[in-house]
């Protein structure tokens, strides 16, 4: 699916079905779609019923066109005001049709009603900040035939490193997570807010020095001044010590107000680069280049940071929304298979809550996955992002549906805590917690069996247990030990594979019989 | 000035008559006022101009009421749907009227507009949160005469314990800070967020917790569990190390998420417990009874928190609104002379840059300032927070118009860096760098030789420095050090009294006149 966007002259209407006919594919106008089903003319549907329910309409038509085959779909030019059809458009591949001021005016001719109703330059750069939000390509268009257009198109879609975008959609604090193949080395391009620094302090492990040496060479090509970090890798840099370390550094480094911290490692740099961007000088910017599979899908999305007291992991930190987040899964070639498998859980977890097609997108592509194939991974990591974005753009502070993101981690944070931070792989731990959330859930009636054979037969297409020996009074003694459950631990169960539902009680029976179930 | 507030029905143009003949004072309805100038009922104007032409045209008449000679205003009951109204009311004595909703109904008998075109039960509650952000003063009026309701607000008024409230506007973490004598011990009624924590976390120093004794009486009383943990005074407790050990205490005492934290204490207290607070559990309340001049004024008003590093003050911290301040005189009575007028460096700093009528306030109550008499405090202190407010609303992440609270303090800055931490006290850095700030302005002709000696009379009134021996190499030395300096200084200077101007270069000529006329 391709979807063309663009300014009015850009040359939707025009570009798309020859874009259509080069790729094989079938094209459609939603503006056509609309003036045949409301059997008026656009202008006149403004005219007479107004803007807003031009907008509900139009919203309509996309969804449909969205759900519909693969295809080629030109949205008329104002689409994108409507934040319903701009939520629909995320993980989709949207290409920015770009035309210039003067040369939209001279090919429309002035003749469009919002240009009568509103003042073209305003309008015109408002939109184009809309078409950027939700690009994935941009494509010029000024002194280009249409045909040459719809080749550009073509070979944009066609290239061998393919980058996808998702908005993570929060008023002013919105930002676009980008995620592509050697996509980290075009960060400046991607996250235009990195050229405002004059500075970046990179947040790295001394291992991933190397990995990161394209970031940084395309950093200092941008003109910022690099301050390189690197912290020693392990959950015990997610203190307060280490924490204290950068400040001195960012401060010895003269890092300020406006200058950018990068961080680029696993969760633990994440957390902790986004907990020290978030205090340094109350508050800096921070861009994000997570390198495992997990905080690709999570860690590095939707600005949780967190450093660790002895008294509990994560106790101190802050929301800070990172200026961006680049997801490059050239970045996972270093990951070894084990962390690797641990991040699927995540990946899976969101099949589980959300998006059962995800989970058949897993198990029907476990090698090519295992193979780090990139198509793959940038399709697996923009659907996660797609989901995280979208919860996370609904509750922020996390004080209600983004619960459901913590699927099968009640029971995953007590086996860590019983073990110990190092005692098991976050992802094994959270494979087993989603299985014992599945058995819960059949006990109370609220899913059949196949529900708990679909999470057995995902969680081990990809090698995660799917069963373990679990002792509930070593559960309950984590639940009583976590002060977030002093009025009772609650737990997020299904209804069906893709719907979650949080704030569950569950009766000590239940808990029982799950043990049983789980011990084989 | 007496202002009446309250939902149609709570009888407000019925007491305010009874209530100016009491008082001898004049008496005012803004709906009369306005359907006088539009020559049309308020019916009238809702039904052909609509609700946002009346509620400008309201928000005007209310401007002039205030502007007037005291009396008794007694405003619409839709009137505080407006921020600009409900802006214009800060430090004012706002008395709501409250009626249930059922008697409302009854008194008015569904006759009102706003009644036909809203869902009454839902306008009562929405109006009811309105009348309470901005109320000093709460009057029952269910089941009481008119004049008994008259005689009760005449006695509120007239009583020896004035409370005056200010709101601080910033949307949905918009918060009242309640100025009075013994206002602390009335912090569950005053703050009812308060009521909504299970536990508070008292952060003060070992010599104040006698001070907090009634404090911490009254939250025990409002059901709260209260842990008390004094910290070190002096500036080396904003420190990485301080905020650690009340992280592990605030763990160890079983505080989270939707617990209090509460600081009774200067701006050491209230930088650093709103500081752990924004950060302990991804953030958490934190509420501040600041027990020094210059933090009721000034530090605990605005959600600047901060903690030091050795490369600098305040390089770590957050912004984080409280959920509430008490700028409690009482509290005040402990503090040392030179304490107090170190603090009133800063009041002279609002009275500067925005309000001339403040700095004839201080300086015709010398005298009684320095006896702390409570009246006289409470008046200073809700004119200093009613500007804060009033600039923290505008810009609350400091990057506009909140520059300008930085009046003299350029200077200062550079003054206490040469100094060390412990060589001066602020508000006599303060009360040095707004004179060099004059001086400076008179150089560059913005101000003539009166607003200089406006300067040094209010300033030494209260027996505050304003000569002393500048190195000019010093301060630029100071300058240069400091990171937010780096594209070079810039100044805030007045235009006029009352009226100052941020982001101003000036020649290096100018601030050696200006070392030279501050010699003597």
């Amino acid at each position: 699916m391709i979807v063309l966007v663009g300014f009015m002259g850009a040359g939707k209407s025009t570009v798309g079905p020859l874009l259509a006919d080069r790729l094989g594919l079938s094209f459609m106008d939603t503006d056509q779609v609309i003036e045949q089903r409301a059997g008026a003319s656009i202008e006149a549907i403004f005219a007479t019923a107004g803007e807003p329910t031009f907008r509900a309409l139009e919203r309509e038509v996309v969804a449909e066109a969205l759900a519909e085959a693969p295809g080629v779909v030109a949205l008329g030019g104002g689409a994108l005001e409507d934040p319903g059809t701009r939520a629909a458009l995320r993980g989709f591949r949207v290409v920015h049709l770009e035309v210039g001021f003067e040369e939209a005016l001279r090919r429309v001719g002035g003749e469009r009603p919002m240009l009568r109703s509103r003042e073209p330059r305003g309008l015109f750069e408002e939109r184009a900040e809309l078409y950027r939000s939700v690009a994935t390509d941009v494509v010029a268009t000024d002194g280009r035939s249409p045909d040459q257009v719809a080749v550009a198109i073509a070979a944009a879609v066609e290239s061998k490193e393919p980058s996808r975008a998702v908005t993570v959609d929060l008023a002013e604090r919105s930002y676009p997570v980008h995620i592509g193949q050697g996509t980290a080395a075009r960060a400046p391009e991607l996250l235009p807010g990195i050229k405002d620094a004059e500075s970046a302090f990179v947040i790295t492990h001394p291992r991933l020095v190397e990995l990161a040496a394209p970031l940084i060479e395309t950093l200092r090509s941008a003109g910022l001044r690099v301050v390189t970090t690197p912290i020693p890798e392990g959950e015990e840099s997610k203190s307060l010590a280490t924490a204290a370390t950068l400040y001195d550094k960012l401060a010895a480094g003269n890092i300020r107000r406006d200058d950018l911290v990068i961080a680029l490692g696993g969760g633990v740099v994440t957390d902790l680069a986004g907990f020290v961007a978030s205090t340094y000088y109350r508050g800096i910017g921070v861009a994000h280049f997570p390198t495992t599979l997990l905080a690709q899908v999570d860690a590095a999305i939707g600005g949780k940071t967190g450093v660790n007291l002895d008294a509990g992991k994560n106790l101190v930190g802050t929301i800070h929304q990172p200026v961006g987040v680049v997801c490059d899964v050239a970045l996972l070639r270093t990951l070894d298979e084990a962390e690797l498998r641990s991040g699927l859980a995540e990946v899976i977890k969101y099949g589980l809550i959300r998006s059962p097609e995800l989970l058949d997108l897993v198990a029907d592509n476990v090698d090519a996955i295992l193979a780090r194939d990139a198509r793959v991974l940038i399709e697996l990591v923009t659907r996660c992002v797609a989901i995280k974005a979208e919860v996370v753009s609904a509750d922020e502070q996390d004080i209600g549906v983004r619960a459901i993101l913590n699927y099968g981690h009640t029971f995953a944070h007590a086996l860590e805590q019983a073990a110990g931070y190092h005692g098991m792989r976050h992802g094994e731990a959270v494979s087993i917690g989603m299985m014992a959330a599945a058995h819960v859930a059949r006990e109370l009636g609220r899913v059949d069996d196949s529900v708990v054979d679909r999470h057995r037969e995902v969680l081990s297409s990809v090698g995660l247990p799917t069963s373990a020996p679990l002792d509930i009074e070593v559960l309950e003694k984590a639940w009583q030990h976590d002060k977030k459950y002093r009025k009772g631990v609650r737990f997020v169960l299904l209804r069906a594979i893709g719907d979650a539902e949080a704030g569950i009680a569950v009766p000590r029976e239940a808990l029982l019989k799950m043990v049983a179930s789980m011990a084989s």
